[in-house]
């Protein structure tokens, strides 16, 4: 797909600054574009990336029009206008070119009868890919990996050495995002990114793993992450972190190595956490965690007749140290 | 199935008050049931329902009986007798007649070879049923809408147009239901509605969506809705409200529009939230929302060393209160 | 496979006291050992049962050397040795043998047609194997149990009477246990044991059971199990127990009989639950329950703006206690 940005002006419903005669191949992130690929910025924290970025055109809106140093297409919406872009960039998987198993050459390892096979897809040496698996296209698996039962790798996802994906698990799905038009309607991202896992990484079953926007979902060598656990787009987990099941992780947070997370944590999105660090079972990760060491959060268990009186006073902890003129300073 | 009066109250164990012969068709809901259904009801907020309704008969208890105009079979466990009747009434999927993708003529819209489509399912001009996906009976499908590898779509579930479902997602599967008898042992209701998904709807990887039990589960135009999210049997979703990962919604609740609801939060069950209300991230929903707005709850996260000292006190909230002689009335 | 006792010492890099040519033929449970397996313990709590034991040979480490009154053989990290050695007696399932439905002979069960079925499974009298199904080998099913489509049964489970095992269900998948070496990479323990599951059982939608360790998961008869819910390796659930979508249950916590469980509880490992317990949705179980009755714990949802205020005072309670001079004694 190429469009001049005169089309892609047209589409988004914008203004073009600069020569709408370019064309246009891609989107590209802001500090990884290049001249082929337009990209785009919502707020100014990014004017420094904008300032530096090679893209061959942004979309902006007024405000950080001065950053741009080249080819604009004007906007209201940055971000709506974007997800408008990216559909058109959407690669769709073709359904009728699988093969069976069956029906393929794989000398050096092991592809179950019944599972289907995209095109471009490759499968190193001693790898397992079990039954009723779905592989889409340009998926690559290195060697001596196991793929259980009933999984789904979508296109282009790239999986390592000495890897087990276990029954039921989704790598390369759709990530969520989707931009809010005038009307309070929802305009879906299309997620142009794949997921890269590296060597040595197991993954739960039925575990979900979504694709990056831009750039990739990346789990990287050693990793360990149990059943029923929702990696989301543009998520970054470092060197033999372990995440027991259950636990959610929202868009591009970036975790650190050698970390061990709970079952079921809730980590919000674009945080960071450093190496090491340990998140106790059930907590919420809410900020940013710059030290190593282990973390928690979350109610203890009682009665429900005793919770039942304790509830009323933890909605009005403030109150409480208001009326005691309790004040920060004084506790800290 | 057609069953008598008679032949429910031997079912069941019941005692009949009124017309024995009647020829009963199914389970209706009190409000809409009509007259060749049997109701039930199990308690007195539903005296005015009952007083209302033109079901043909009504499963009710003594207390009941008097706001009952018509045909009652009389019975001491209301719900455990419901559970039983409901098991006459479910449909069992027939898994012989399904046919691959390619014995299949669907000339407008493109069908996996591999995929499994039962009877009576129609696939809507420009959709596609993707790979080893299963599509019972009596599916209905609109156009333009994508279904990606491996999901289940249950018996007699509506997807309208432009949908996207993700990968390994079960739509229409047995809600969890289950009365208790005598001895604590669980009979479980039969689900015989069914899920209606409207238009511009996305499903997440692994989500799972309930069949209602009478009614229907039901997912309106524009909903967004993330992986391994768990919808329960009669949730109702508002127009263009988006729901991020590892949420949880409980039977019954009605959630309204617009809203937006973070991931892995908690909702429990025969609440209603009201349109444009945000809840953050890992929060528990358990009261009725009526005003618009952003809500949260959970505990900040701690060094682990900090939240085992805080933890004692957070238990005994109430105490500390009456310790330091403060009162409710006090601190509003 | 049949190690001798020196092969063994030489793969997990330890050395032998005792009887270095004897011959293993698998891992035991300390207390169901017999002579022809290998034990280990990795702390003191595990005395009285190595002394007890009629393992052929432990793996301990010197501090636990004087409790083994058998062949030993000495390493520094018992559970590292442990989870190489496991990987011996790992059975891997053969992807090449499973057949279609429509190739095998059930006459007494309905296997569909595009189901595939590994080796000695058995089947019983009026069960259903469901659409796309994958039963690996020396699975057992019970009569007039219902397995729907896109199930994955793995190697060696059992399953009973009446069951209902909803779509996209795992059952068998491989546990989440790994030993750290020096230098912090992950090394994984090969789940040994199955999964047993008792009569009346159901299962809900994108549910996962792992296997045990060297014993058994077991779900005892009676037991409801909703969506999406996670139970780990060596959990045992007692009868009639029922448990709501998306709660999940770590690694060899024991629940009793008769239990009601919320919804997206996180229950952790190891822990005892006594019968007739309820635990309110959204909990979080991180202590023994010894007295039935009902139990919670969370934060009762605020508006935003109110969360923020009172936020800050949770995690300072301790330091409001200092503060105000109330001691733990004052106020019990």
């Amino acid at each position: 797909m190429i469009l001049t940005l005169k089309e892609i002006a047209e589409l988004v419903g914008g203004s073009i600054e600069g020569d709408s005669s370019i064309s246009i191949q891609g989107i590209g992130a802001l500090d990884s574009a290049n001249s082929s690929q337009i990209s785009y910025a919502v707020n100014k924290k990014y004017k420094d990336s904008l300032k530096k970025s090679n893209a061959g055109a942004f979309i902006v809106n007024k405000s950080l029009k001065q950053f741009c140093h080249r080819n604009i297409v004007l906007v209201e919406n940055v971000y709506l206008a974007y997800s408008i872009l990216s559909q058109k960039f959407k690669v769709t998987q073709n359904i009728q070119h699988f093969q069976y198993g069956h029906q393929l050459s794989y000398p050096d390892s092991k592809v179950a009868a019944s599972s289907l096979i995209g095109k471009n897809v490759k499968i190193g040496k001693g790898s397992i890919i079990g039954v009723n698996c779905v592989i889409e296209d340009n998926v690559s698996i290195g060697s001596n990996s196991t793929i259980e039962p009933n999984v789904s790798i979508q296109r282009g996802s790239q999986i390592g050495r000495n890897c087990v994906i276990s029954p039921g698990a989704v790598i390369g799905s759709e990530g969520f995002g989707n931009a809010r038009n005038a009307d309070k309607k929802w305009s879906p991202i299309a997620h142009l990114g794949n997921v890269l896992i590296g060597n040595n990484v197991s993954i739960g079953a039925n575990t979900t793993i979504d694709r990056g926007t831009i750039l990739d979902t990346e789990i990287h060598d050693g990793v360990k992450i149990d059943n029923l656990i929702h990696i989301a787009h543009n998520v970054i987990i470092g060197e033999d972190t372990a995440i027991a099941a259950k636990t959610g992780i929202a868009g591009t947070t970036i975790i650190g190595k050698r970390c061990m997370i709970g079952g079921a944590v809730g980590i919000v999105d674009h945080l960071k956490i450093t190496d090491d660090v340990i998140i106790n079972a059930t907590s919420t990760v809410n900020r940013d965690i710059t030290n190593p060491g282990t973390y928690t959060g979350f109610v203890p268990l009682m009665p429900h007749s005793e919770w039942k009186k304790v509830g009323i006073w933890l909605t009005k902890l403030d109150k409480i140290a208001t009326f005691m003129k309790i004040k920060l300073k004084n506790i800290r």
